[in-house]
């Protein structure tokens, strides 16, 4: 598959033209990030609430304790809408109406089960943590079975997705080109600074190649 | 009000030491922010949208054009649940269990009416552009008639909220301490650069003391 079909839940009806139904465009859009925010139906009202993930495929990892409520009313629901959003840019328009933003964000809408292979839990959790920082879970002690045993893992399966993207200038009105107010951009990045390593660490432990890679990428 | 009070739907069941309910604490997450996740149902599921947002006391204003399925879905339904998260940290952990991120989110409760009243439509609009960018409402066009009308102002009135933050270095389990994992923070933050003018913009128009201020203050 390579698009997902569009339907009333996922179709982008405002903004069509930045809309893409995509499923590498989508993909790229969430290995770039690796915090989302998650909605749920819990009495009725829909809650929010931000959480990490990781992705394989169509499968959307996320975890938490065993109680955690978000967790358990998603599994009694069996459904999840996941959005994830990266701020790129301030649109500064002449007119107020035109004040916009450049961003990359993504809608899913997946089905939600609960990992209770214990292969593909473990492969869940590592998922999860390199798509925090890549390739870090070699470095780090991998859980033992009481926390294996007190962490919930799910997956997430995407049924339909849509992307929305705004990577562009200023549209003011024709008649505003002439007026005297200013227009212009202001790019914003996420970036990443110069690791602190844990004071009690010994000298002689050096920092990863991992950590090193993802702090000279996200600079 | 100095603090909101706690029941089922805001309070924080896991990590309660790193939840507050103090409006001051809650208020200060939200203006550092303009993007929220504000969630919805819509035919019985949950959904997850990004979109701009101003506060003004108790009040969260958000706009959209008259046919937003979002706003529409709100109005309908009188109740809104909306995430602000700011990422700070990367906390990465010698085991795979304890690693984290560090935060400040904030999770509200609100009740949603539509802003009728011209004026203060109008002061909600100029709240939303000055969130983003402080103090720059004077340094735009403001909206004429016709872009007034088809635009759609809600108002979410906080009824209850809650704070949660991390802001600390690695915790590691106690027999971690002596291994040779790597522990650290990578701090993360949200930077803005320099702005690029609008290309058709004649260069004896300066750049407003708002937008210098702004890229100053997240450089």
């Amino acid at each position: 598959m390579s698009e997902y079909s569009v339907s009333k839940l996922n179709k982008v009806v405002r903004g069509p033209k930045r809309a893409s139904y995509d499923v590498a465009t989508i993909n790229t859009i969430l290995d770039d990030a690796f915090l989302c925010h998650i909605g749920y139906v819990y009495n009725g009202e829909a809650i929010v609430i931000p959480t990490a993930y990781g992705r394989k495929g169509n499968k959307i990892y996320i975890h938490g304790s065993l109680k955690n409520r978000m967790m358990l009313s998603l599994l009694a629901s069996g459904k999840a809408s996941i959005s994830v959003t990266h701020l790129d840019g301030l649109v500064l328009a002449r007119s107020a109406f035109h004040h916009s933003a450049n961003y990359r964000s993504v809608t899913i809408f997946g089905h939600v089960e609960k990992i209770e292979d214990p292969t593909e839990k473990m492969e869940a959790l590592a998922c999860i943590l390199n798509h925090m920082v890549p390739e870090h879970w070699d470095n780090v002690r991998p859980p033992n079975q009481k926390e294996f045993k007190a962490t919930l893992v799910m997956a997430i399966t995407i049924d339909t997705a849509s992307a929305k993207t705004r990577a562009e200038g200023v549209n003011d009105e024709a008649e505003d080109y002439e007026t005297s107010y200013w227009a212009g951009v202001v790019p914003i990045k996420q970036v990443a600074f110069d690791a602190i390593a844990d004071e009690t660490l010994s000298e002689t432990i050096k920092m990863p190649k991992s950590v090193e890679n993802y702090i000279q990428k996200n600079k």
